[in-house]
């Protein structure tokens, strides 16, 4: 099996447990950090390795309008292109479509948007956002929905559901038609063993030698495929909710997702939507709710049984001297640390905060020097990744009292 | 001592040896990579030790307006201030005054300029410029010089000339008078010990702890200061530049720079006024060559005995995407490389070198992402002090023919 979830503990709702995947195993509850354009924007692969990140997430929109998914196929999919040899995750560009599309046109086939770069029409259906993920070669892909917009009344809401859930069947029929052309399958691997011969010795380091080795062994087992996770939509409707999270079921997905979230519904409506939705997927089956949250958040929505979670906040938030610590948020562009010489975190051993004080952190954003994003960047993923890490080590330990 | 200079092998006019200051040793003939606002642009501290950096330079003007020599000095001094434990060389400011400052006010006493930040007025003078870098605290600081621009006339480049000797004086006047201030000297050590007990201990990490036993030796010692080199100016005069070399050797510094190049005129009169200086520098100091230059030029320069050398190319010119490699120029921007997967250069073993394609570096320069810098610098860092490396073990070869 190329795609497998384990549960190993559970603490009251919470479960700790492994996806195992072509290009590795990851450790749940997981967060992923974005690498939207195929980069953690201003952090090295080596570093994100050394921070621990099991699983990276793209954005198949982003990715598809530049370099496009051809140039990332033929240069042997996401893992390749970007040197990452573990798991990937790619969203289906549904949320983007959406959220940077103001003259999108949907219709029942898919959706008709503009480029943010250059304004070029293009077409993104349940079958082309497949292909595009297929392409791509991720470990873990998504079905193409539509993400209801906040607010939206009940009928608009179950009309946006009706269509993710056809959208879902047709992104699950195309899928198992295809899902032999991702770039590291096994059929794919033979065919494209001439190029990787030219590959120069180089642009592979022990790392990719190692994972294209296991990708070799499965291709000797003939297994090696992607998994496509379906999405649950609704609204902020607890019924519709739960329809959609049975029709989801019926259609039948390795993984379900909770979308439509985080669109700009008061946070206790969130939580509120999250746990509803949370008792109609199968415990069996990992749970991903998309674009979640804050470090109090994960840690909650880990709590509730929530597997999977992806967030822009701490690397977007990095980019902008917002720095999250385990004595709070440092605003780092304040004058107030121009001098103080402490760790900017005494309690964390990221590189950051084991090397540079707070007033060199904050010389470097006054400053606007690169290595500010590059830093901030690196203590936030660490900060988030602790706190993951922490959360399984609790619900494993049963000490949920620790951390919940 | 806590400056030296030791001459190891020659090979005709090349030497190779090694400086010897309070913050460690630094093989020469060696290229200093730029950090002008105490960090390199985009590149840690971590990646320049393991890319063998041994001495960074600092400019004096920038640090001067941001974050302010008394921010710098309070926090230990530059080494402190961007945790760097390794040497680092200041230059005196008066570059970036003439560069930056075309309504510059100069008189015997000094410059009066606007800052190019927010157009603010400044004074600096040999005094104060020498207080400024006794505050920065690198281990080699630089007598306040004028910058005689390109073309001057004869009368023009002889009284600047003239200008920079009598501000060489008072320099070094200053600098004998003050140098015990620097922030790690032993007096200054003594005065800290009670601030820098409350550093937490994060901040410090094992080399600055090793650094600072290291400057801690050298206290009982009571000898730790900077070195001050004196500056060759003349402007493309031959005899004034011979005239300019005696009379700076005449007051007496323990290494000499050649300044006023690379300010617009052609590469072969630098080569000229270069070849034509050294001869009258004494050969057991040693011979900065300031603002140089291309990796060809660095190699010639050191074939004709210039010891130091620094310049922003490498680091600029990977910020614009021109990239140096062992088969020559690339510019990363081009469309032929989109779905290059070979590596940026098949002879460098550097981290980017040995992870990343050609494509994916194209991908990320062509999408503005952050990490196009970050990679490009390390890969053009690597590219010249690799050069340079290659250098020194040719002059302690003999093989000069291999190199030269």
């Amino acid at each position: 099996m190329s795609f497998e979830f384990q549960i190993e503990s559970t603490s009251n709702r919470a479960r700790a447990g492994r996806l195992i995947t072509a290009h590795g195993e990851i450790e749940t509850p997981v967060f992923m950090p974005v690498g939207t354009l195929a980069s953690v924007k201003g952090v090295p692969q080596d570093t994100l390795e050394e921070l621990g990140v099991q699983i990276l997430l793209g954005n198949t929109y982003h990715l598809y309008l530049r370099p496009g998914v051809e140039t990332v196929r033929k240069l042997g999919g996401l893992h390749g292109f970007m040197s990452w040899p573990r798991a990937i995750l790619t969203d289906s560009g549904g949320f983007q479509v959406f959220s940077l599309n103001a003259l999108r046109k949907v219709t029942e086939e898919g959706v008709t948007f503009r480029s943010h770069l250059d304004g070029g029409s293009h077409f993104l259906s349940p079958e082309s956002a497949m292909a595009a993920q297929i392409g791509l070669g991720a470990d873990i892909i998504m079905a193409f929905d539509e993400c209801t917009e906040f607010p939206a009344d009940r009928a608009r809401a179950q009309a946006s559901m009706e269509m993710t859930l056809r959208w879902s069947e047709r992104s699950k029929k195309y899928f198992e038609e295809h899902k032999q052309e991702v770039p590291w399958s096994s059929c794919q691997l033979s065919a494209l063993s001439h190029q990787q011969t030219q590959v120069p010795r180089f642009a592979r380091n022990d790392k990719q030698e190692a994972a294209r080795n296991d990708r070799n062994d499965q291709k000797e087992e003939g297994h090696a495929t992607q998994a496509l996770f379906g999405i649950v939509q609704g609204g902020m409707d607890l019924d519709l909710r739960k329809e959609s999270a049975l029709r989801t079921i019926e259609i039948g997905f390795p993984g379900y997702a909770i979308g439509g979230l985080s669109v700009g519904e008061p946070r206790n409506l969130t939580r509120e939507v999250v746990e509803a939705t949370l008792q109609h997927l199968p415990a069996d089956k990992p749970r991903y709710l998309m674009g979640v949250g804050t470090p109090e958040e994960i840690v909650e929505y880990a709590r509730l049984g929530v597997d999977m979670m992806d967030c822009v906040l701490p690397t977007r938030a990095a980019r902008h001297g917002l720095l999250f610590t385990s004595e709070g948020r440092v605003s780092i562009k304040q004058a107030r640390y121009a001098q103080d010489q402490g760790p900017l975190d005494p309690n964390c051993g990221c590189r950051v905060c084991r090397r540079y004080s707070r007033a060199y952190l904050r010389h470097l954003y006054a400053s606007n020097e690169v290595l500010a994003q590059v830093l901030n960047t690196i203590h936030n993923l660490s900060f988030y990744l602790d706190t993951m890490r922490r959360v399984r080590h609790s619900i494993r330990l049963g000490e949920e009292s620790r951390f919940f």
